[in-house]
């Protein structure tokens, strides 16, 4: 979607406004004209936005800080608004209506984001080392010591970072962002607008292995890794995560997917449409998740499984079973002092003799009354 | 072991099966002998494998996949082919039949995987910066922008992707594939034939410090870090797994261990021949690892512990004692839906008082049936 | 701290101890005055330190290693000396007091690691791409293949080994060592004398997305990280950890922190001095932990948290609430034999349940003894 603010000058509210009427969000300055006028340098968070910086209130508790903050101008919704005015008459900043505060602070650090990362160099560096059978498209930047491997190929717009590797017949899409030290496999396929971290890796080896008696007891057959990795459009991936190559069909990613930092992502893993994943999961291989779901930190999902779409897995989790219904699943031991755990945690190895316990103290009868 | 098929165009069925059969395994074709001549272009599942393609039935449940499969050929066992027999009398593949279809597959992707891999560049690449104190052996090949310390060594036949650093004295064996961005820090030992995928780092700093009392309160003196690491021959490693070297004496990984993506070896952890883990394990520092183990994907084991052999750890197990029967073990909270976990979970943290009221009530005397 | 080490030479006993002493600590030589021209060439453990090397007692249960010890010299409390001597009378090595043998011994191992340490090369090496505003203090050492970019900075004495990445705008302290491969983003600043491992990376995006109901159902619309990273002095981090910048406010790591392998700190968490950490932990969003806490391997801590000062956290523990009192916090499920552990966790998804069943027991009033 087109960005309207002027790249040469700071933007005024009005410019951020506008751009953000244009992105299709509906936004209103309340009170005097003028105040649309002020340049504004960049976003602050309630208490820490200085007076040329605009901040927002997404969470409606933040009395507090709300009522001390110093920004130019904060966005929040009619009813913050109204609730405000209950308890203070005139702040100190210019106030922008928007129903979806939270939004509009996504799209206005986006377009901070992009000014800085409008300067970076574009062009192919002189030291990344490009096979000559690979395909690049228009204004595509590659930084430097970059690696594109024969038969590759990337799409218009698209920028690398230093030191990413495209291995050979991989595919980038359009506009496309990979930070410095992303690679690629060989027969990876990334869609258009992904933004790839550092130290991702598509495509590595799935882990496959047969018992092999041929040889020393114990020994294994390494099961060569021929499938793909694809990825859809709009796709995140987080700093060091790594995805696997599917064992015969490709590991697949769907579009709008993002995914955390250290996330381990298994051979023939389907992921569906707009699922989140937090940092450090892993998920098993052959594993299906269904579309719109929210996997929670350090979460775990066994393998060959299928969870179906709306499902919200709680962090630390581990998934031992096909969960078909939407809804929030959880499954932590909760934490207590040390001591506590201690005689908490000795009875869990007898849980099915104390239901046994039970089960005897039932069918001898309820007591008599005395 | 060799392989015999051609170099120059696709193997026929009998190529496949008489390299099978020179490789240790007992094949046959089943019905007409033309069908052997049949070129086959590579490797299928049994739901996605193409009319040139092979395919394999290693989980004889599969009788639906099996009866629709268009495959040229399915590998499967005599007892398979007779149960089929009962069901369809002339499947449209060709069957070829195999005491162990799932180790034959596995030969097949590596045979298959060979052919796209004899692509690969060989050579030293301009861009890699070596030590002149370093040895290369014969048939090496060093990708773009590798670095190579004074006094490192590579074994004949051993392929260096792009980017990757072999630290000061470091030793590579024989026949190894480092795919692109591998790090070894100096004093690595790396035996023959090893695997070791992109953003693996072999050697870096055990986690030692020691509280010192001459600085300010609660700092810690670094313990450097003396020992290193020494991996056995055909072992492989996955992505973005790290293998800390020893504080005094080294790391040691054994013979045939094969480790998935982002597994954590802690300083003077030693793991046995042939242990296989899935990816997300920690290990902590100083534990021992026996023979043939299996660990599940995000396990975490515990320091100074020793395990012996053959023991199997379920995914997502927190191994806090030694153990020394061979077995299985599986320690994980079991999910439910996040209501009934909370009602759940509350009693945990009072499961020992629980106990006491149980046994208050034994105590009292069975009750007097009414 | 200077140290007085020989640059030429193995240092003897003698050195050693007065080099211990220079820096604080009180060491004695039992016995014989000639001991300490001793030449020693390294550190060894009880059990494998050879004639020309140096150990130490840490643990004072380890007799039979101590009693089998052939190294030159041990290091080992007045107690742990004076229950020797009730053992035996003439140990075969000079006996070195010191109140505090493990401080020493972290101590020697630095030193011994700078001989080695010092011999990395120096200079700038000509394949790094290094931008023309970056400023390089003196005595800077920049490995083959690093990248600069415009206006960082690196200190005095700070050494970067191959392939590392310093983004735009970043800073790093004096005397850091980056090993291999570690990348910071732009707008990263990092204090005096930091060690960061291989794969570490500094300010990738914290994962911060705002639902976008103008996009098809459930799509996600980026919050770009405008914040930065910050780490205070004397701070290591290990391999492939990741800590990422703020979204709007900058993300804090204090002084003398320690990281361990394959950590996770997300966006705007703060971590206060001297806290440890060992591998594999997750910090969720903007969760703040006070001063001096040791946090245990595969423990995982929610976001929006705050732990105090000295809070202690049990390996594979999740912290899902606050902790405000000091002490150690422990919460894994206990492992238990397979079959064991089936039947037991059958009983914990009927926890609320079972409790009811007791709390029915109880009130049908106590039973009548027969």
């Amino acid at each position: 979607m087109p960005v309207l603010l002027p790249p040469d000058r700071a933007p005024t509210l009005h410019d951020l406004l506008a751009a953000a009427n244009t992105a299709g969000l509906d936004t209103e300055i309340l009170g005097a004209s003028q105040a649309g006028s002020i340049p504004i340098s960049g976003l602050g968070s309630l208490s820490g936005a200085g007076p040329a910086e605009i901040s927002f209130l997404a969470n409606p508790k933040l009395h507090e800080e709300l009522l001390a903050c110093k920004a130019a101008a904060v966005i929040m919704t009619a009813e913050a608004y109204q609730e405000l005015c209950t308890i203070r008459q005139a702040p100190g900043y210019t106030v922008v209506l928007c129903s979806q505060p939270y939004l509009m602070y996504a799209l206005l650090a986006q377009w901070f984001d992009r000014h800085r990362l409008a300067g970076l160099p574009a062009g192919i560096h002189p030291s990344a080392v490009i096979d000559p059978t690979a395909r690049l498209g228009q204004q595509v930047s590659v930084g430097p010591h970059c690696v594109i491997e024969a038969g590759a190929s990337i799409g218009d717009g698209t920028r690398l970072g230093p030191a990413c590797i495209v291995g050979a017949g991989s595919r980038l899409g359009k506009d496309c962002l990979l930070h410095a030290r992303v690679t690629l496999y060989h027969g990876v396929a990334v869609g258009d607008r992904a933004i790839l971290h550092s130290g991702v890796v598509l495509g590595a080896d799935g882990f496959g292995f047969a018992p092999d008696p041929r040889q020393s007891s114990g020994a294994w057959a390494k099961i060569a890794q021929i499938g793909g990795v694809r990825l859809g459009d709009d796709v995140e991936i987080g700093a060091n995560t790594t995805v696997d190559r599917g064992a015969i069909e490709d590991t697949v990613i769907g579009n709008g997917v993002k995914l955390d930092n250290q996330i381990m992502v298994a051979h023939n893993v389907v992921i569906g449409e707009h699922t989140a994943m937090a940092a450090c999961v892993g998920i098993a291989g052959s594993t299906h998740i269904g579309r719109r779901c929210t996997i929670g930190g350090a979460s775990m999902i066994s393998g060959h499984l299928v969870l179906g779409d709306d499902v919200h897995v709680s962090g630390g989790t581990a998934i031992t079973s096909n969960v078909s219904r939407p809804g929030r699943y959880t499954g932590v031991y909760p934490y207590d002092s040390h001591v506590q755990w201690q005689r908490n945690a000795a009875v869990v190895s007898q849980l099915a003799q104390l239901r046994k316990r039970v089960r005897a103290l039932e069918k001898s009868g309820p007591a008599t009354p005395q």
